[in-house]
């Protein structure tokens, strides 16, 4: 009944809301596939701060199609020498943006097959600027591969590309767990880079007593299942829908409420 | 020349734009049903605010293609024991959302025909878990709807669901209607929960004069047909596209001028 | 393989992401015109600012597919005797909208050759409003306009329409070149009316020196290539992605660093 649908285009940017520029974007592949479904992931990534957007991608990218392509653009580098790459990985997921990190945890998580340089110009724009490689430069790319051209035929292949990981900040002793926020959601829910397999690995090791958590200076609080469950205005930390240890405040906002933002300590122990 | 147009999936939510909240919802759509549309109505509804949600749906569904498939998804109860619901009505739109209020204005409207509880586990995405049933529970449900899957076949059927009225608060006496602001657009404009209808039956029953409205403490101000009527800077009262009630003030903000914000009282009456 | 994609819808309007304005755009023109597709270039402009609006247009259209039918809604004279008017153009593209210049610069850029007011019955929603001329009079005729009804079937034929020209304000000298901001972005970037052409054609007449910039009373800095030349925090003009001069600090706010906004003055010259 239906046509085959192509994979769609899936746009993480920090271009934010206000300006055309994630709108461009969507004209440049629009011209080129227009039969490409195109999904908006998220253009609120945290002005450059591509730790965030690598969290968000990594994060995310699970929940769409297996042959989906993500074009991912935060990149304070824009216009200098970091390489514009296109990535294929083993679980089917294409990974489209600037090398400076932010595709590599959602690439690795998916299996890097072959890496490249986006440097085929009949595949950009005529004329790419160096502002806007989202328009002139990763946007064609995706639009390219949304049409069946090969990624091997964007440009040539690279051995390596440039590692960012969150997690490795994390320290563990016989004691506690220290990690930091690495995100602050819209709701001022603080996410941390502490996922829920190292909590429980640690927890396993520890003998008794009731899991609780330091945020800075404020006084401990417990591990909940759901928000529901915390008094309101408390803080309470729970597992997130990514796996990841988040800090709420119930009908508040974590972030106003802990004073706390991207980097702040995030300690687990046992019992007050 | 076309192919059928799967109906449309509809999003109303208060998960803001900053996160990826919203587009990890069309990927679980776009990985169950990749040929449905998906339509943001917004997910700008104020953090938690059921009602602002509930209008916000009630006012929108009726001018989108018969058969929409509306998510909505304004859920503080996440994670407790608030059933999760479908509702199939006699104009044919479908709601999917919490069993909150969110949904009961809109699905009145269009006369409720099917309730069901979304219990099937066929029909969620595999061990959903306490935080985010927009992705894990409401996405999939929508997503098969779309794929033609019967509405019954979601889960058991529910006698009633939760009602939320927000004009449950007029008060009307020979000399006055007074009811409340329900939301504050993104302009700053007043919406109360004072409908054209009855502002025009109270008006009928009055001997003579002009209408006039009060907000809060401010000077009493006059009813206008449209927002260039008035002088630029002065507030005015007129009904919006929504046929309620709003309060605006010409190239300012109403919120801001006069203010007022959700639960501010505001009073008709003739004359000064 | 795929049916024929008809021509994409693209909106821009002032509404801004909190409320259901553009939602409800998009659930009227999925009525009328279910297979369109339809892409938000931004719902970002600043309220009311038409010619925020008409430059933002202006540098984006080129960027979408030849026959893309535009709604423009930035119309703070919405409701008064302000015309509905579509424009069709030489390029291709088509452009709907409220008839107070915001159209203009676009249109002209795409040579005008027709021009109607919007005023049959038929191609409207029934009993059109005073407020929300988006929702009733424009969504409407761009859907018909997709669904390949004639531009000359939607109203009597216009000679003329509002023209508003943003660079009209630039003053040149032998030793000057002055123009002013007309755009902040939402990096803070601030967008002038000075054109690449402009500045290169000034500096071709100067004898010797390096081109400087003024914002404002700041002292002048300089035009680089790109953002990553700049010391951080550090002001830096250059050639943005519109061939526009645009003045920005590298890892920071331009708009907060110079207080600048819109109407700011910026004056190139050689030299310091």
């Amino acid at each position: 009944m239906h046509s085959i649908q192509p994979a769609p285009i899936v746009l993480l940017t920090d271009f934010g809301y206000r300006d055309h520029y994630a709108g461009v974007i969507r004209g440049v592949i629009a011209s080129i596939a227009p039969h490409a479904p195109v999904i908006d992931l998220t253009h609120g990534i945290p002005p450059q701060q591509v730790a965030a957007g690598a969290l968000i991608l990594a994060q995310s990218w699970r929940f769409f199609p297996p042959r989906t392509i993500f074009v991912a653009v935060v990149d304070p580098g824009v216009g200098t020498n970091r390489l514009p790459i296109a990535v294929a990985t083993r679980a089917g997921a294409r990974f489209v943006g600037p090398d400076n990190g932010l595709l590599w945890m959602a690439a690795t998580a998916a299996q890097i097959k072959t890496i490249v340089q986006l440097k085929s110009a009949r595949y950009r724009l005529p004329n790419p600027g160096s502002t806007f490689h989202g328009r002139d430069i990763f946007a064609p790319a995706a639009a390219w591969l949304a049409r069946s051209v090969k990624l091997e035929a964007l440009g040539p292949q690279l051995k390596t590309m440039v590692a960012l990981e969150p997690r490795a900040g994390v320290r563990e002793t016989a004691q506690s767990l220290t990690g930091h926020v690495i995100y602050v959601d819209g709701f001022g829910n603080l996410v941390t880079n502490l996922s829920r397999e190292q909590v429980y690995r640690f927890a396993g090791r520890c003998r008794e007593g009731r899991l609780t958590v330091k945020v800075g200076r404020y006084p401990r609080f417990g591990l909940y299942a759901t928000y529901g469950e915390a008094p309101v205005g408390e803080p309470l930390a729970l597992f997130g829908s990514f796996e990841l240890l988040e800090i709420g405040v119930r009908d508040g906002r974590a972030a106003v409420h802990l004073r706390a933002s991207a980097g702040t300590s995030v300690t687990v122990r046992m019992g007050k």
